[in-house]
């Protein structure tokens, strides 16, 4: 492992997803899990989420978007927070669930505005 | 079919994706395709892309993420050149395929890296 | 927003998922959901749904075969209930998942199984 | 191989694929694919689709709509033909993929209007 | 339906989820859901995981990849059961997860490690 | 770039894909898209497919399962030739597919033996 990319990677993972979620989620890890955190925090978070030349906040625009598309609703709920962290607005989420609407086709939306209000509930937003 | 709604969004998808292909795709469509035209360029043209919430930019970009995903080459290269035409550089193109190789798996992102470059052969940007 | 368009969605969406079940999903829309309803009312069910070369039936046995391929649980129970409410025997949609699980695979097909039984043992067919 | 099965689903699978095709498809394969043809001859076409509790025009109909979710191009061509041969008209092929333009996106039925023209011009309807 | 082979897949079900799933998924069964049990019996484990050119072993790797990558989460959890009724250490189910990381993605990757946990922990493996 | 894990990555990357292959992919690659070339070579090759935890032939049986699940022919067909590098046999290959016949759909797996047909008449085994 490159100590040094887990870190930066920790870091802007803790910045986007929250400080208790990520903490959560590294002491629930044993020895099975512990690689797959190691992997995805260095390449997911301390490589391509820190490369400068999107904002973190376009970034998570386009998570809303692939998340609703792959069906993978979990992840869509931590990116849902971690998008209120990153700068997007409800009404800016709102658009980008419509879109997919057009794109996905309507089920796949409306299972993200479930999961969108349920975060927003979550977060008094 | 509701007129003003239709031509609005014909102005909005000529915007986008060029005159010259809207007219070569309304020319080709006979009594078959007629009303598929009809209903996209209402409702995805003249409704959703024209809510004044998001650019057409970042509509391009989550456009791009949601096609990866989706695994729809042609599409993905329709809209290519679409995100060309609202602003988009070959900078943040990168930087959203390389997220979608994170988040859709790399198969899907050199997919849309191979479209992406014909695009730019054809555009000759 | 076509107000005639969404009166005639209404009214078919109603028919085919049940009153209760449309004006409770109304009930709690908010503002964040609203232009999703709207966007759903007209274009699905006042578009879509109201063109009469297809029958309810038939739309509800594609809609169980698609729903099936495209993984989306929550929207194949609403639409179980509204393969029932469109004149669908329970044999007639044993047989559209058994034809899901060769072109769909079988994981996909248990899937839906499942969920038509919740759907039967709800409505006491 | 239960060989009073595959011959059971060798004479469904010409019925609606047209004997040419088929013929074609048994004398193209060899040892490797050979296993294939017999699994899918006995448990798709002898078994499945000799069910009767649905009419092959039905059977045709779900497919249309599974195929276009599924993103399966190819299928769906040798499936377009076998619409038109188990008595779909053109209204109501087009009818299954403006649904699809609602459940699947957008994306999905325009590569199905595509394919369903090429069907519909080799065969000259 | 094919007695011989219903039986002989019975048996290899049986080894591979184990006897008091399998009784139980029985049991369950109803008229509805009688015909897709025959089905699966027959041509999933009756026919194609009792060819012997694949290990069983063998056989459970592929799904936990293909699983993970149609996100079937329901089928993941019983067939995590099967790869250790069939051998698989921990050890060699993280590898899988690990790859399908980088090829389905991150998403799909963290949903089946959670998964396997599961079984895991049900197991006390 | 971590330059030792590229190095790494670009040995086991020739040594699976073929070193003409690899080379002109590099050879190929411009501005546009050496950061995923780079991405996909540390992460990907160096890192998880350096892991001694699983064979290379492994690693290439479940790479045909997942490639053919998530509909990725391209991939699919380099990562065919990758399988007979790391001794798959046209059997064991055969067996896979037939087993995605059963999780994936009947459409995924004829693909997929197109794809490998393909495969072995162009490097003639």
């Amino acid at each position: 492992m490159n100590q040094e990319l887990f870190e930066k990677g920790l870091a802007t993972r803790k910045k986007v997803l929250g400080n208790d979620y990520v903490e959560a989620s590294l002491r629930s890890a044993d020895d099975f899990s512990k690689s797959m955190q190691e992997l995805v925090t260095q390449y997911c978070w301390g490589d391509v989420w820190n490369r400068p030349e999107l904002t973190h906040k376009s970034r998570s625009m386009i998570n809303l978007a692939m998340l609703t598309a792959l069906n993978r609703t979990h992840e869509l709920k931590v990116h849902g927070r971690g998008a209120i962290n990153n700068g997007m607005s409800k009404d800016e989420i709102k658009e980008v669930l419509l879109q997919t609407a057009i794109y996905c086709g309507v089920p796949a939306a409306l299972e993200s505005f479930r999961v969108a209000r349920e975060v927003f509930k979550e977060l008094e937003v």
